[in-house]
């Protein structure tokens, strides 16, 4: 691809998560279904917080995961999202910017307060999500900066994003820039439910606006309502490469009549999953803006997803650009 | 001790912790001496954050860490500090709260943001913390109450409220209940340059409003300006029950003529020293209130402060009361 001033561009809900440890019974006292995206309002944003455990808050965000994975291993990132001008919102420009992500878009002076996303983590590693979406509900095409989105060269979009309303024009605005300057279009599926909730739209986006897919087995299966098999074959008509995880048993990538099949990365210790799905976009679309082969991609992004898996939190700890030099991966 | 509402009050600055990793080159740029808390004005803590990397937020403040403990351990725990009214006040309110901590001094309506702790954490696991004291300024006498520390069996007071100026007052006045209804008075020396900071007041206040005295080895010796065996026997005069620590080679409790020496507990890593002293603390106190010897006391100190050394953050992550469970200390 074309010499950009960035690799990826992503866009997607601004969110800070707060993190707590839970048990079953704590989920089941408060009606949650494990593993999930539940979106919720202030209210019941404020009745959950009030009957978790104590927290830490960290920056998230689907696609700004993956934007500080792809500075974190040395590529030059952007992210477009909306914060409210407060605390927590301060925090999450913060984080960005010390990861190295250009990080422009303007606060909300008022309404809502920034996005936070209240995460369970269960002793099996399982992180169960509920997301209030507060500032990002602002988002919209006045937002999307057209310098950043036409010098990218792939523009990342989260599925989340179809959930507030006024983000799908800023998506769709974001696609119509990216594909104007010759660039590519990805978008992460993120979430089986949120699949269910938008899938007519997301068949039709796949079919006219997205080069790049990502989805995990359940999102995959959600959208085509059938096994993982006929998703796998019916994915190759609606875009031109699809990254499909599938948790231990690693990932398969298919570009048009062909499959590269790659295993899971050992994990010692399974701590967290937050954030697993978001790094192994992170690597593979790092690998794909420096123009390396899709095998090498699948490993890239089965790597860092690895990382994230051995700790709290969906922002990497480990220098990623260290880890994958330790690798022969980038050198052969 | 007669029964109580309240095992121990902690009275301390309510602080939210920003901890980042940082390497010895990153410290020198800032200009930091590694290990130490300083006192920073608002403009100082925008410039070093802008220049930190990404963080997470914990909840922390000395004593506040230390009624986490306690709370986590079964015991019965209040607190009394200043946040303000915003986003990183109610953070810290929660997580007391979630642990089981009784924390009900009202939030500053205006002034100061929350305060809050930058931890640079390098990679020999030191803390160097720059504490910007926000709404801390604002706790006064009246924020006391005296209905909570007149029935704590001990009132413990964090050195560092001798930081902010109307805090002192705060102090006296807290010591003056517990002493009036029969209490204990515990101070932690918090920290060697705070102890050089107000080295006259913390002996006058050691010889009279004081019983039971927490310092490490560089916080003892810097109050007596002499060597530890010096300075141990020294503070025999000074207070009912002094518990020194000493880093890896445990700690030593001393009351009137006897000396118990307890070796440090084994940590397979240690991570983050942030809030070791705190905990420990909290183990010695727990044991106290609940008429342990000084032997089993700082036994259960020790095994509390391993627990968060393990882990990067100043408040519990393992149930600590299982932890204890797991050892005969109790049972005994």
């Amino acid at each position: 691809m074309a010499d950009c001033a960035f690799d990826v561009a992503g866009i997607g809900n601004a969110i800070v998560d707060v993190l707590a440890h839970a048990d079953d019974a704590e989920l089941q006292a408060l009606g949650l279904e494990k593993g999930v995206m539940t979106l919720i309002d202030a209210e019941r944003a404020e009745a959950i917080y009030a009957r978790m455990g104590p927290g830490i808050e960290c920056s998230g965000g689907s696609a700004a995961n993956s934007m500080a994975g792809i500075a974190a291993l040395g590529g030059k990132a952007a992210y477009i999202g909306k914060v409210r001008a407060d605390q927590l919102g301060q925090v999450f420009r913060h984080d960005l910017a010390a990861q190295g992500v250009v990080f422009e878009t303007e606060a909300a002076a008022d309404g809502a307060p920034t996005a936070r996303c209240l995460i369970l983590v269960t002793p099996d590693a399982q992180r169960t999500m509920q997301t209030y979406l507060g500032a990002c509900v602002a988002l919209g095409p006045a937002d999307i900066d057209p310098l950043i989105v036409a010098n990218a060269q792939v523009t990342y979009l989260e599925g989340y994003l179809w959930d507030p309303p006024q983000a799908k024009a800023a998506f769709l605005a974001a696609a119509r820039i990216a594909h104007d300057a010759g660039r590519k279009v990805a978008l992460s599926l993120s979430d089986p439910f949120c699949v269910g909730r938008h899938r007519e739209e997301f068949l039709e986006l796949l079919s006219h606006h997205v080069d790049i897919l990502f989805a995990n087995e359940a999102e995959i299966t959600a959208l085509y309502q059938c096994d993982f098999d006929s998703a796998v074959r019916q994915v190759r008509a609606h875009c031109d490469i699809a990254a499909l995880t599938r948790g231990a048993r690693g990932s398969l990538v298919v570009e048009g009549g062909h499959v590269w099949v790659q295993g899971a990365e050992t994990v010692t210790q399974v701590v967290d999953t937050t954030g697993a799905g978001d790094l192994y976009a992170a690597g593979f679309l790092y690998g794909l803006t420096q123009g390396r082969s899709l095998g090498v991609c699948a490993r890239l992004g089965g790597l860092c997803a690895a990382e994230i898996l051995s700790h709290v939190g969906a922002r990497p700890e480990a220098n990623l650009a260290e880890l994958v030099a330790q690798t022969t991966l980038l050198t052969v």
